[in-house]
């Protein structure tokens, strides 16, 4: 009875998002910093685990690169930015430019550390998911199990087909999809300003509709949205139709949180 | 004396190209097959061996996608394609969609199947590595070590700080980097044919001088090689600039490899 009490009264940890994509380079890590800050904005506590060991980036994004968390009790405390979300990193802990040559069970238990910190009152923490369905990834859904995942692609057919592998793995865990999101459709040209889609457009929305899932919508193959990135200037802290894209996104699964919290 | 004549006389195994990035998603797949068609273009017999184990995309890029291996003595032969090239992927043994779920030691062992296959009178086998540092990278260099590495990045800050850490991978196990290639800069807009550079441009060229690495070039953003690349048509096998850009790094590369054979 007493061990009940005390469960009961402990704080439950996070929920966790889990945002994956299979292939690299589809815009994962800009979503997942995107979609915290998003989310923030929307009046929930984010927090944000970098979960890409051999390649973080969300240090650069959010502009706190060089800062190493605090520890307590072997617990490191997130490392603040300026957008309301705190976020935890290899990238934080490791010096630019030296290869994180890790086999799997190092990456899983730098994972561990990274999810199990002190992320006090922090009610939703978005996981940005290295690409693959390796070690970091079972560890993910067998020790870490998230609430949910968000799975972006690019519309083209072979990030497709690794996205399709990516949910594969969470349904075998029973991890629900909560949506898909199509990045880097429709282009500007800065010249004409005409639309055209170097990587494809819609094939996101049509994966979405025979798979029975949720579509939560396009992010534009945008120019200041890599800039932003690249500057530690996530593009959802602004305004504009580049904020918009996203805080979008961040009002669909607002609902799908909180009844979860 | 008479086990050193038999290793004198055994067939030295093929010359190793490994083909890295760092990132995911910044076409490292693209120019693998492409580099492999146009070495062989340039008389040399080359294989091509898919090492992105969770994200395998050659079958699509050869078009030999539902062709299984044959094997002999439980060693597997390469799969033939079109264009003069035999591939050897996990894509080739694992259906479409399923998720690759394996730890490290899985993942190493099957590179070692693919690598130490029939590859007969193959001179150069180019190998596509997986994004990351970790275990299928670790056990290329210690086990199969590459004569030496190519290294592919778009021009934006997050995909050279990652081709850097693969880099730095390569250098501390004595791999040369033979140059760096820069992927998707130069996109020429379908409407009023100006070209702008959704990812930036000359950021390989800038990293390649300041590493003092040689410059291999740069593979535009181009829809036909997009289009080409999901429909089983490697563009260096055609003609036209698309062909002609992946020409020309493979005519860079044949006097280091006519050096080493």
């Amino acid at each position: 009875m007493a061990e009940r009490a005390a469960a009961e009264a402990a704080p439950k940890g996070p929920l966790i998002l889990a945002v994956g994509s299979g292939k690299g380079g589809v815009g994962k890590s800009t979503l997942s910093a995107n979609l915290a800050v998003a989310l923030a904005r929307q009046g929930l506590k984010v927090g944000l685990v970098d979960a890409d060991i051999y390649g973080p980036s969300q240090p650069r994004l959010f502009d706190n690169e060089g800062v190493k968390p605090e520890a307590k009790d072997s617990k490191m405390f997130p490392v603040p930015s300026r957008h309301g979300v705190g976020v935890l990193s290899m990238g934080h802990l490791i010096e630019d430019g030296r290869a994180i040559a890790w086999r799997g069970p190092m990456a899983s238990g730098a994972l561990g550390q990274l999810i199990d910190a002190w992320w006090g009152d922090t009610q939703v923490l978005v996981v940005d998911l290295p690409p693959g369905t390796g070690d970091v990834q079972l560890t993910m859904i067998q020790k870490h199990k998230p609430a949910g995942a968000v799975i972006v692609s690019t519309p083209q057919d072979l990030a497709l087909m690794d996205a399709r592998r990516a949910m594969n793995l969470f349904e075998a865990a029973h991890v629900p999809v909560v949506g898909m999101v199509e990045n880097m459709s429709g282009y500007v040209c800065p010249h004409c300003g005409n639309v055209s889609d170097p990587f494809g457009c819609g094939g996101v929305e049509q994966a979405a509709d025979d798979l029975g899932l949720p579509f939560l919508g396009r992010v534009p193959l945008d120019l200041s949205i890599r800039t932003g990135s690249d500057a530690g200037q996530p593009p959802a802290a602004g305004e504009g139709p580049q904020a918009e894209a996203f805080l979008r996104l961040a009002r669909q699964l607002v609902p799908w949180i909180k009844a979860r919290l």
